[in-house]
């Protein structure tokens, strides 16, 4: 079976009951996220084994957080602790053509002084097959940038897959880097993109457009510039407003494109995560089925995502797999 | 004023607040329901004088049962007590594509050791005038369909109106007996069927479609077969997903066809016991109005249902009549 | 900075937890509101300056209320204390077809026994540019119709902006007095008129109809009729049913006619103080813009207030002004 | 068997979890209580026959609130609905050195507009063979008064056991009746006195003190001049701080004077209602037991409900001689 | 490190909020537990390695069971899946002298069909040094009786620890066993036994009594009749009431008799699973530290137990030394 | 009247509810709180006027903390805004012998670039007649220090009286001051010194014990070590465990030593803020009482504080008033 290992930083998440505002309420739920664990946690609940890396805080919430990955079977032993706090985001979930809000509490976070000496990356490699990174963790702090590279340097040198979902965010990269030149100094240990034309642009110094020939040149580009690189997945979400969504997503893996049909999400209930839902999906999906049922997958993955509290894609295979074979409407047997 | 009897199982509903999965939960909100009790507390909210029949657990599981059903008015007086515990169902709510999940604990429940010596049917349908009954009860155990027998050859012999709803369940039906076998040895005691295409096929043994032409011939086939029974009403249900549903009906009665219109369903808040309360709806409005009518009200009543958390119609008469005046827009007087 | 002043009925409301109604639930949650003070509470909440005068109970609960408004930064330096109970009611909210209940509980409320010696309004109109008043003030009591009137005058004498929102509701009038005699002499102190056709018509004892041109010939006799009134300002509800509304606004200013397009509202949260929202963005925008962009402004916090729990819109200028800009699809950005 | 039936305001009760004081949440529980009902739902519990005469909110608060009733198996097919709103009280629960605090709005509630031509005593009273009434019902209006009167002087006249809970609160009696005029009156027509030296103080003129002697020489006195009482039975209430609590209870029978233990309550849940579950204990205690053990009953039915939320005593007989078997230790058998 | 081995049962809890009834509530929270499956997630508390063998039904409730034990570290490799469904138990907490009172649902649980050919003890009981059971098991059904002893017997061949606690409960036993007989049977492959005068007695068929003398007795006999048993150890609890027990403990280890002083527990937050963080403390105790310092850390283990909602022990090693330190005083150091 | 000025960190409390830890919670409460911040809501609930100075976190968790000081009329006009985040603290709340725990996130807190030039004394203190600050500021960050000096100096210059609750914690003072000599220079601008031994001992460098002889000699050294220092109040927490606490207090001012009885508090709801309870009492009963009676008033307003939950003391004057009136029972009248 394939063993993936994700690194990032873990947050923990808090967020009044239902679309209330905090100025409106006394009560919170918390989960815990970040983007790569959601990726982690996608890929255990398909049955998946995964180890989680990361720097975590050595106080009661840091053992909350570990018991989260736990309960979902992610392995925690090449979990380091800290004396920082883990970080936090606050939400306040949007409804209809109100935006959702989010206030982060991460730059001093346990994770936030990881540097590569604190990572036992033999170890925590040990039987991977696949190895999956963001571009968030290189925009946090240099030592995450420093500390993924080690761990990918390792990778290729293993022969695993190393699939990268680049995110870029402008509001992050605030310690004195250059987000292209270092998304591209990654991007040369990486065999999967997956990421869309802003990404592409971002990292090529292009201006594609959202078209599908753009898409197309743009991959083709994206592989000729980093040659490791050897295939482009991109998911598209059509926005009616905050609680109504379209996704469909699309493939280049070197000599074919493919797309899916839109799946129509008429009733969001938790948005969070479902750009990782798509990692998770595509990523199981490639390491068991050919390249557009992996994307299928990966994009039924992401809708069903949209139906479940929290940052977590808590579905399983055959709710998936219920989706691709046709099942949208929700029918259910006793 | 009628005296309605029904007679089934009372079950335990126990499910996580909004669409939350168990995995992410740790509280639940509990209701209790079971397809004949649904019909007995709709016709209770509408006014109806209403008993229900059923062996429930003799703990305080049992006590908190009987005092929903008090609640409600439903008269209790008929319950017999067992040392077996309430059966019990687990519901996780689904959303847009995500069907709801449901996992049952009532195979060894206080009514799956119903006997025909426990119920006292001669005091139980005193002053009765319409008994009704599910396909659920003679499909869980010998002695539910068996108790059951002996409840409608006394409803037939007092000549009251027997309604039944023959859902059928192939999960259900594991005792050893023969469904259809089964089904049609009791609709020789029934007056009134309330199902559709599915269970007329099931019934019959044939295959007819969807089409009102089909609905027309499979009714005058089982009225036919089943010369007890004078008419039938059909619900149809188009989900466009697990939120969104359209919901309309049909009737034969003898010599008249006729459908209502869609009522369109765009947020559904908890589809359980929608069908119950079509049947309620139906039961209610044949002892007060023309058959059109009644089942306008009937169909009327299940969009309203899907409004309703929990197992159980809340509507009363005004509201549903509201609905049939037209305003369909939810439109509030102050 | 602008100072505005609202006079009316603070409410306690109660209302079970989602679409729960009362006899299925044990829990409830309370806001506070009343149509004039959600006006205040949402100039504060766009960083106006706002007093509010009221006559409210001399229990925890009065002291809860006027913590309520404090927490907004609602001055309640002018408010009365009285031996009779805060008035309350009590909310079922619907959905799709199922109308929200309101039950009141307020005729012999802290508020119904306001007279015109209890407001110092000389104090209370301190520093005053505007003054916003409703017709539901009038119609609870004779108490209410007088202090109003005595506070109209004074802010007639002082030259502020005097906008209404005559609401005009049949349940209540009940203590003796003809609506439209005591609205009309109202009116006459008034200068900015927040109404549609129903109560124009009601005032002027026509029947114009909902078209823009009937909107049109009804305002040019209103500001005929009532000299001191200048413009009009007209919210248009389109209900698809109780979960899904549009909204649009229209004015007439004198010597122009606009109209906004439909914001299509696909989810509502709360439909409760949405008129209340389009008044206090409408009277912002008035302060702050010219008079269509203040009217769209209206519009927009009216779209936003729908998906916020409460009586209350919470929203800020620049979350309005991102609807105005054309964000209608809730993207948000981290 | 016995039919009880108690007469008096239902309230609603709404007050934060826990300890919480209502600045500090914006969510309640609610429940539904009132002296009399409270001695109906009590004895209802035991498995006696109740039935309660009151006038309740014609609204979906009012239907709430029979519902109520009804889960406990009240019968409450002689209450009146009214078009004005349900008595309310809000309630912030202490702890240890800090009060409770509560606040009424009762005095224009649907029980203040009672009148003798609204209750149909012959129909209420059929079958009945025990009264039960408090001082709250004449304290709160005239009417309440004089219906109470109609419905002794019918008691008498049927030779039914009359029991008062004079509780005598100065706080009420606000309609311009002499207090200890009317209850005088009213004691006129009862057997048996439930209430302290206080409530014999006051009807008495007295001033006797707490000492057993007192107690013993205020009853006889009392018997004396109100020569339909037969017997006195008081509770003692020794309080250590909000949280706990000793009670014992105390009696003369005419030629006996008795007194049980303390019961130590050292960790109260709800001290509402405890008063009224010594009334109903001890009513339910002459029905089925000599003097003493009715006392001894009543006692540890009030000691009880201090461990139960809300205003109602849910205890049955075998959990409250399970108490009076010597297990007040709370050991529990699987 | 040891690798401790537990078998039985996993019982999912629900019960209402804090003290409330079933009857008077609508919401539960649960938990996941079962007297082995304490023991095992308190040790892994501390810090040990656990592995749980059980049979959990196979559905989503079974899903979250298994979850929770992943969440704190016990292994669940050995878990089998059922198509019955998990046993339950519901569970109203009392207070001061209500008891709290259970109702189990767990007679045709999915641990009830266990069979020996059901579990790879081969595979179960690699590297393990210590198994524990209880006499719940063998009391359950013959196919615990018969599994349990093939472990046991492996277990004695591998020459581990092997502890029992026989919490004798005779409303168990129902499957036509003879409990003295079946328990002397497995005692056999026992080698510390954690248990009272009662379970002492129904073993050895005597009637000693609670003095430590008759305790030094009993054990000496027990010593002598099960040989491979060493030694004794026996929590006392001394309830004041529902709310408020003392504990301590006392062992004969073959040679020597201790017993530790009371520790207090003033306000119990839950009782549930007290015993079993007795044992649970230990045999973690007894793997690392003397005897006496073990009973000690059960005792207080068990202490801290009655601070946390749920059956599960949360304290960890520093949590339990604090209390051995003296500090029984609750200070906490920031 | 009075104005108050209080300065120091506001942080976010988050805790699960009740007992529960976070491993075992998906639900948190939030209230906002920081040792001078809890001073100030205390004063302003008596009636008292206060300003709080701080900076808060410019997004919309800042704004919640704000609304929530206004919610209790503290004014915030002198509260600056930063783009760090808030300070946090995450508690879980112990219980009989479990200690509650804490673990902060402020170390890179809002407040902790607070800088002299950020904050504008003079208008900051415009009107004060009392200053109230303690340890935890300096200890936090130089900034803190430094700024708090600049606020001191003025206040000593305009006059005014100035408290301080040194609060010595050894966990802080991490920035590498020293905290005697930091201390000591702050003193020197204080008037009023609320604090034991414990802080005695570290600022004399001494090691007096707890009695009353070594409190009397301690403060006097106190007094001649910091002339301007008058007065010396010390509150005395007596611990059974962590539910159940004594509470007294005692005085030197000069020329009087003092001592209050202990008050029980047996059921502790909430021990967080009580010593700021304390001082809040304290400094608004030396602002309207002579010294004796403000230390009472201190002693009861910080018994009371532990029966709310939150940080903060919600008592009244009446409230606290009736404690010294000697109602320690709970007592309440209707």
């Amino acid at each position: 079976m394939n063993q993936t290992v994700t690194f990032g930083e873990v947050l923990m998440r808090l967020s009044p009951e239902g679309n209330k505002k905090f100025i409106q309420s006394n009560r919170l739920e918390f989960y815990f996220g970040g983007t790569e664990v959601n990726v982690a946690i996608s890929i255990a609940n398909f049955g998946g084994k995964v180890r989680h890396v990361s720097s975590i805080s050595n106080d009661f919430i840091g053992d909350t957080a570990i018991s989260y990955l736990r309960k979902f079977g992610v392995s925690t032993s090449s979990i380091v602790r800290s004396k920082r706090p883990l970080g936090i985001y606050f939400l306040e979930v949007g409804a209809v053509m109100r935006p959702s809000s989010i206030s982060y509490n991460r730059s001093h976070s346990s994770f936030s002084e990881i540097k590569p000496e604190m990572v036992d990356w033999d170890k925590s490699l040990k039987h991977c097959t696949w190895f999956h990174w963001t571009g968030i963790t290189p925009a946090l702090c240099e030592g995450g940038y420093l500390t993924l590279k080690e761990g990918l340097k390792l990778a290729q040198k293993m022969g695993v897959e190393v699939s990268v979902d680049p995110t870029y965010r402008s509001g992050l990269w605030k310690y004195g880097t250059d987000a292209r030149e270092t998304l591209s100094d990654l991007l040369n240990y990486s065999t999967i993109f997956i990421g869309g034309i802003n990404e592409m642009n971002e990292i090529l110094g292009t201006d594609y457009n959202y078209s599908n020939e753009d898409f197309i040149e743009a991959s083709k580009q994206l592989l000729k510039e980093f040659p490791t690189i050897k295939k482009t997945f991109d998911k598209i979400r059509t926005p009616i407003n905050a609680s109504w969504h379209k996704i469909r997503s699309r493939m280049w893996n070197g000599n074919e494109f493919r797309e899916t049909k839109d799946l129509d999400i008429t009733h969001i209930v938790d948005r969070i995560g479902t750009g990782d839902a798509f990692a998770g999906g595509l990523i199981y999906g490639l390491q068991n089925f050919d390249d557009y049922k992996a994307m299928e997958f990966g994009a039924a993955a992401c809708a069903l995502k949209h139906t479940y509290e929290g940052d977590v894609n808590f579905s399983n295979v055959d709710e998936v797999m219920n989706i691709l074979g046709g099942n949208t409407s929700g029918r259910f047997n006793r």
